[in-house]
């Protein structure tokens, strides 16, 4: 059975490192598992004190009387061996060894590193790290890493070779509205690693999507027929960074990557069908569409503005990211165009001007993807009332009255526009310029439609959409 | 004189096509104006009611018992050129005008066009659009088009050939950080263009750089002096989208642009010394680190993180964006050794490792930037003690008692580590994955101090700095 399952939803933890200092690595992970929500039990293993941020403490894992099923241990790289072997005989078997010192600190890290293994083969234990941050599981809503409020309960996994890149993350997914199944920082891989992480997840139904952040892959072969599989049934994106001297040298002293070239790690990733992104904001980008949208069955895409500059902008990078942006039929110019109104332009782009009545976006929305003449769209336009309203309720207080029921309006809207993507099997993203925090960004992803605040970003997901619909024909059908 | 200076600083303003009806562009306009703190005076003219929105309604401008500075339009395109006959007659020999329907639209409209030139001329009119949205000018307060809450009162000015691209993307600068000394909005040029906008600002000491959203050049000759020419004072960044066959249906449908291709618009803009970028985000990235920062003598960039992933992504970027990030000489790592932890490495990534020291930032930053090694420097992992709390202060009550002093302690970092690149005359970006609504990123910005949330963003704005710095050597020496 793969480790990763007990790791992931484990019925009971013992913490190593943790204190009443809250400002150690230990503590606040502790505190993080006590805090959000996990049901399963948590013991503390201390040597001196009695009782650790409230919790009892116990001399060690072998004091505790019941045989615990996952040990997370943060100490000095010297005192983990001996650990090691103490859970060992504790009978626990799956650990995170959180500790740094390993094989990214030089000869005598990698002999350290070498005895880690070398316990945990003997008593069969299976284990995550060591240099890493800890695992984030929204099924058994449990975060042992420092970072508070993961954002749980989506459909993307994430696994990364950087801790800062599974766990300080955490803000930066959550803003974008992109929730988090899963998030695992392998560290070392010292024993598992990237491959087993892929054939784990490939198998988890919930999870639609997996982003990586590799330094190295240490297993190609294995890499390449575990990445397949997965594949197959639900995109894989990676960010590589090994690949220039400065990016070598960084991830030597990192993770004691040995990095290859970038055109090598190009062929290896295309070769498993994985597609590569340039950074985790663009990894991000992509997984909240990928997780919340369609895939579209071709590449060419309709824009609806109701302004010309995004309109241009958006046409722009989707023809330089590759993709199409067609002129439409006559017929369906002319059906577009006995909707609006006589200013608008409807060739695709499909420009508005100025349009208060956004109801008019669900009939040319459903026009444009019901024509088949495209397989996805953009739209830019679409606003939550209140977002604007600032200076009018100042003015006129009248309005304040009907704010509720406009914003419930914008509501409704958002949720239909969203069964038509669904329905017809084909891709919607938004522009606009309002922050994630604002209304019309918070209604528009909580409804399942992706927000972004460029248009070279939505080209960029649109592309790779487009490359994976490519690289797996098949999962066109499944549902987002 | 150049018309922009009373177009943007105007005495007195009146308005046509506001009413009593806040959903209309006019009164939403109006209401702006109102609220924004303008100071000069502001009628209205409406041809039936005595009131509009609080304020006497005259029923045209002639009526109005002064002569008024700057007339503001947003009518039916039709009734346009009586407008413009009518405040020509009053006097008034400025004027904004907002409404669509003209060159734009084909034949009709480019006639139409052509008599609202004819027109201004005979009255020594200047005007901005038509098909713009107004401006919005800091020093005057000033707020002319549909949007509230432009992010006023800092170093740099907009000028846009669209209109979102100059008023709806207020929301996306506000949260940067990027405040805005002046927006222009130019429509269809008609008359006033980007050339004169560019001669006005080049002389505006405040605006210390400059963004362009363009769809085409309509003088380029004009356009390499006056570019040219406001380049050696001031960065000047262009983000052109006419070079594809859906851009360039796009723009022409919007302002009627006749737009060329990619790479005879590159070479306009080299020419010019104009940096192009690739996106509105991109632009707004560089602008701000433009703004606040000094700009680095030459490509070499030290990377600072306590985190190895962000490191090694930002060594990554910044190579691939052509920067160096050179291995520091002995003496210089030996000098970092003795500051930092054992398991630190120091070659340039300097990284840390785990850190909850962050004055040890400091003294690396100061190190580093004065050793002639680097022109720049890049700090991942600085964090606002708030931002990490919440679950800390939930389990240890007490924590929540000396959180002001922590958050305080910050505040001081953030303006002791500005003072560093503005004492050695080289820039600090930072990389945070906190949100811009964060303390941190908040502090930060606040201090002077630029924050991004992905690697591949701050190569792109370092790069946009070293190719202006290599543009205008002069202005290296300015104060940022």
């Amino acid at each position: 059975m793969n480790p990763l399952k007990e790791i992931l939803n484990p019925g009971s933890i013992v913490i190593y490192g943790a204190s009443n200092n809250p400002t150690k690595m230990g503590s606040m992970q502790l505190i993080n598992i006590l805090e959000t929500g996990y049901q399963g039990k948590v013991f503390v293993v201390h040597r001196r004190e009695k009782e650790v941020l409230g919790l009892p403490a116990w001399p060690s894992a072998e004091a505790i009387p019941e045989r615990v099923d996952l040990a997370q241990v943060v100490t000095p790289p010297q005192a983990v061996p001996g650990i090691l072997e103490e859970i060992g005989r504790a009978g626990i078997r799956r650990a995170i060894i959180i500790s740094g010192g390993f094989k990214e600190m030089g000869d005598e890290g990698r002999e350290l590193e070498g005895k880690l293994r070398e316990i945990a083969e003997r008593h069969a234990i299976r284990f995550l790290g060591p240099n890493c941050v800890g695992i984030m599981s929204s099924p058994a809503s449990l975060n042992t890493t420092t970072i508070a409020r993961p954002p749980m309960g989506g459909k993307v996994a994430l696994v990364s070779q950087s801790g800062a890149y599974s766990a300080m993350i955490y803000p930066f997914l959550a803003e974008r509205g992109l929730r988090v199944h899963t998030t695992i920082s392998v560290g070392n891989e010292a024993d598992i690693d990237v491959v087993d992480c892929l054939d784990y997840l490939a198998e988890v139904d919930e999870v639609r999507a997996v982003g990586l952040y590799l330094e190295t892959v240490r297993r190609p072969r294995e890499f390449i027929h575990a990445a397949r599989k997965a594949a197959e049934r639900k995109p894989v994106t990676a960010f590589y960074v090994g690949g220039t001297e400065a990016g070598a040298r960084a991830s030597l002293s990192h993770t004691g990557a040995i990095c290859g070239s970038d055109e090598l790690y190009s062929g290896l990733f295309s070769q498993s069908g994985v597609i590569r992104v340039s950074d985790m904001d663009e990894m991000a980008d992509a997984l909240l569409a990928l997780s919340l949208q369609p895939l579209p069955p071709g590449p060419r895409f309709a824009v609806i503005t109701n302004s010309g500059g995004p309109g241009s902008a958006l046409c722009y990078h989707l023809e330089k990211a590759g993709l199409e942006v067609p002129i439409f039929s006559r017929g369906l110019a002319e059906r577009l165009k006995a909707m609006t109104r006589p200013l608008s332009y409807c060739g695709n782009p499909v420009d508005l001007t100025f349009e208060t009545d956004q109801n008019l976006f669900l009939r040319i929305l459903g026009e444009v993807l019901s024509s088949g003449e495209v397989d996805g769209a953009v739209i830019y336009g679409l606003f939550a009332p209140s977002d604007f309203m600032h200076n009018i309720k100042a003015r006129i207080p009248a309005v304040r009255e009907v704010e509720e029921a406009l914003e419930k309006g914008f509501s409704d809207f958002t949720r239909s526009l969203a069964e038509i993507p669904r329905s017809l099997g084909k891709p919607l993203l938004v522009l606009s310029f309002l922050p994630p925090g604002s209304s019309t960004a918070k209604k528009l992803v909580g409804s399942g439609i992706p927000v972004y605040q460029s248009a070279r970003r939505i080209a960029e997901v649109a592309s790779v959409m487009v490359r994976y619909s490519q690289v797996s024909p098949g999962s066109r059908d499944r549902a987002p």
